[in-house]
């Protein structure tokens, strides 16, 4: 069978501190941006720091989440006095790297992204992407010593709300634990051989070699559940030791999911799925506890340069 | 020799939320509430929610860190229009667990701490105190699965900034690793289970039983050494993956304990001591990459009530 055949993928951009308080790619990306790395190969790098004022605050967000502003409604909202600071900036970065859905488009967005859960090195895709599955599948063969998964988070693309929607092809790179507000050097390294490894993909795609197709798995996310709370709003549970540190790890039917103050445990109700961002510490405020997942397998084509 | 004799220790306060974010004391305190603990056997148990609006804000603090805001001097200083809320709220406190020094402050009182390093349980002392360091021989005895420390500040007490100074007796309780705004239950479980332990001491120490003396060690705090830092104050370099989750293991020198973005390792100088506090999240902004510490073995006399 022939080839699937794309265009050559010659812009890319980096971001970090979508999240202020997600170190990793605050200091991936200054790092870069002090050794100004703007061009590798047949590739030019865009660099940005996402969110500079939670950055310099240390905090997730000043007014409203940045990594939920890019749909294609609010980068289209008009702008007034009132328009949250990170609606704005959702704006300015869709002008910079995108716009989004147009030709204009930055090629591929790589956004870089910290858990506090024990996710190890997750790639999360809005949607189906030959191309990027490809990449996926690279870095995997290439690091061999974590697991590496592939989440799909499975929006139509005008709802996706993550920046990484904005490039023609985009994926965030979620890795994890780290505490927000902490840099680990581990997961610094573990990021940045994930962002090379990207970047020299791109060199062989882009001068022509041609990528086997093969099998890939893939964690689609189904539903996500919340802590148990009282009527005040305020969480009854903590995560069960046994469910702590164990994302991935099929939950079945009467697994332990949650262990109350007074001392009962809750368990899993309904079909065998995988969990993950078990205990992500943004999340509760968002009401979930942890997500659920079922995996997949797809199968990949083989993909070359559209010459 | 005679048991050194001690007064009763009848009123106990037991503080979580001091910092907003390190959710283990801010769920065990708000527990006690619910479940109307305010006395056990022989002793009155005060619980307190000491920064609410830092843990409504799930922040550390909100205008300055109140867990330094325990001095004398601070303590007696006007409250003026631009005082800040954690020093009118450490007033408020003094004068309810307090006055510091006085003989009206409750007979002991302890406060619950997280931290994102790798410290397990750890008691946090102002200053040598032989009763205080019974109640910690006999935690130790009884927590076996995990190292339980002890630390000592070794400061004068007017000079004490902490909550805990404020007691006639008082200590921190510092369980990591665990993120900020992150609750685990087995964190959880410990610092329940080192709260309950004191409680139990206490039963039998009012109840006149005899703690026979021996050896204990405790790690004495000698400096902190900050991140290496570039011109504008950023840092250069992390902690280096060797000693990352190493708190407690002997530092000598020659020892890697930086690695910088460029890639190169920065070494211990000077003596050989114990790390500890390594890579805490809040320690950023302080310039505190890692405290070190002396082991010493101290000799605790034989004690009992005084009757």
């Amino acid at each position: 069978m022939e080839p699937t055949c794309f265009p050559a993928v010659s812009r890319v951009a980096v971001s970090g501190g979508t999240h202020g308080n997600e170190l990793t790619g605050v200091y991936i990306v200054r790092e870069m941006q002090k050794q100004e790395v703007d061009k590798v190969g047949s590739v030019s790098v865009t660099t940005v720091l996402a969110n500079p004022r939670a950055t310099d605050a240390c905090r997730r967000y000043i007014e409203t989440d940045l990594n939920r502003c890019f749909t294609n409604a609010l980068l289209s909202a008009p702008i007034t006095d009132s328009t949250p600071y990170e609606m704005r900036r959702a704006q300015e970065l869709n002008a910079q790297l995108g716009p989004k859905g147009s030709e204009k488009a930055v090629d591929l967005l790589i956004d870089l992204h910290n858990t506090t859960a024990n996710m190890g090195l997750c790639l999360i895709f809005d949607s189906l992407d030959w191309l990027t599955l490809h990449i996926y599948k690279y870095i995997q063969s290439k690091m061999t010593k974590m697991p590496v998964r592939a989440i799909q988070l499975n929006k139509p693309r005008s709802d996706a709300y993550c920046l990484e929607s904005v490039g023609k092809h985009g994926f965030a790179i979620e890795v994890g634990p780290q505490p927000n507000g902490v840099l680990r050097a581990d997961i610094y390294n573990t990021v940045k051989t994930a962002v090379d490894l990207t970047i020299t993909w791109l060199q062989e795609f882009n001068s022509g070699c041609t990528f086997e197709g093969g099998e890939v798995e893939a964690y689609i996310a189904a539903k996500s559940v919340d802590y148990p709370r009282d009527p005040d709003g305020k969480i009854t549970a903590v995560i069960h030791p046994k469910l702590q540190d164990n994302d991935f790890k099929l939950l079945q039917p009467g697994d332990p999911v949650f262990l109350s103050f007074s001392g009962e445990t809750v368990n899993h109700e309904g079909e065998e799925l995988y969990p993950f961002f078990v205990n992500e510490c943004a999340y509760y405020e968002k009401k979930i506890a942890f997500h659920l997942a079922r995996r997949e397998t797809f199968t990949l084509p083989s993909i070359r340069l559209r010459t």
